[in-house]
């Protein structure tokens, strides 16, 4: 089994922070890192926290609580997840970008970087990734949303895993 | 290339129908099918209208407009498509159900369906259904946001056609 990080780096919106941790818990990611302005409940007054906890819950379903999670700054946390052997992958498109289609090989320890819902992750971060990951597209309009590009992208890393695997949780 | 119809059946939130129609482009899906009380904008009084289709513009993002798509009943739909030769498809867990991780053979003519997010495709539908389609899982929780798991069950369908292309439209 691979080790699986996800950093979530200025996501906006709650919906989508919400509906990634729930796909991080259903393909088994071991941590989520939150960094830049991406929304968490740990800091800020208590109202403000318990807001920002509600909204996230309203998508995440509970997958806040299992999760292992932490905030860090993303420098210190692209360093010290180097330092652990991590390979670091960002996921957008860019010249010399793998293309998820052909499935590359992605094993070991993997951190993977979602950025920013509009303009993804800049240039001066990408600089500090060791690989570019790229969903292709056949459609006409810009990109996917940055929940279902997650969704997709880690569906093809933990596949290999989940062959053969059938959990029946939900009621029929 | 598949003939790839995907129908939404009772889902409730204009975020998810605005992320499935982003993704449905960005895959190529030939045509979406809202049915059930999936909202849309073709019903109603004008302001009505108009909120709904500002609601599904804000994740949708102009995805609605270039994707060809139309209203139906379910009932309708299925028996016009099993007509025209649609493998009928649901994205569900069941006793029988393919297990997309093991790359399960979807060619030719199919349609996909996608239902509630909290209870799934009922039973009387499922019975409709040539095949049931399941997302394995790993986690904790219960399972995926549904435009989340659309996403991964289009890449998974689409993706023979999608290796070696690549689409840089969006700005870096």
């Amino acid at each position: 089994m691979k080790q699986l990080t996800v950093i979530l780096y200025n996501i906006r919106s709650t919906y989508n922070v919400g509906a990634i941790l729930r796909t991080c818990d259903c393909l088994g990611v071991d941590e989520v890192i939150f960094t830049g302005y991406t929304p968490f409940f740990d800091k800020g007054l208590p109202h403000e926290q318990e807001k920002l906890r509600r909204q996230i819950h309203k998508t995440a379903l509970g997958a806040e609580e299992t999760l292992k999670w932490r905030r860090a700054n993303i420098d210190d946390a692209i360093t010290q997840l180097k330092d652990a052997d991590y390979q670091i992958i960002a996921l957008e498109q860019g010249e010399n970008s793998l293309n998820l289609a052909d499935s590359p090989e992605l094993d070991g320890k993997l951190a993977l970087i979602l950025g920013e819902e509009v303009h993804g992750i800049p240039m001066e971060l990408l600089q500090k990734c060791d690989q570019l990951l790229e969903i292709p597209m056949l459609g006409q309009k810009e990109s996917f949303n940055v929940s279902v590009a997650t969704g997709i992208a880690l569906w093809e890393i933990t596949k290999p895993c989940l062959s053969g695997t059938r959990k029946h949780l939900r009621k029929p």
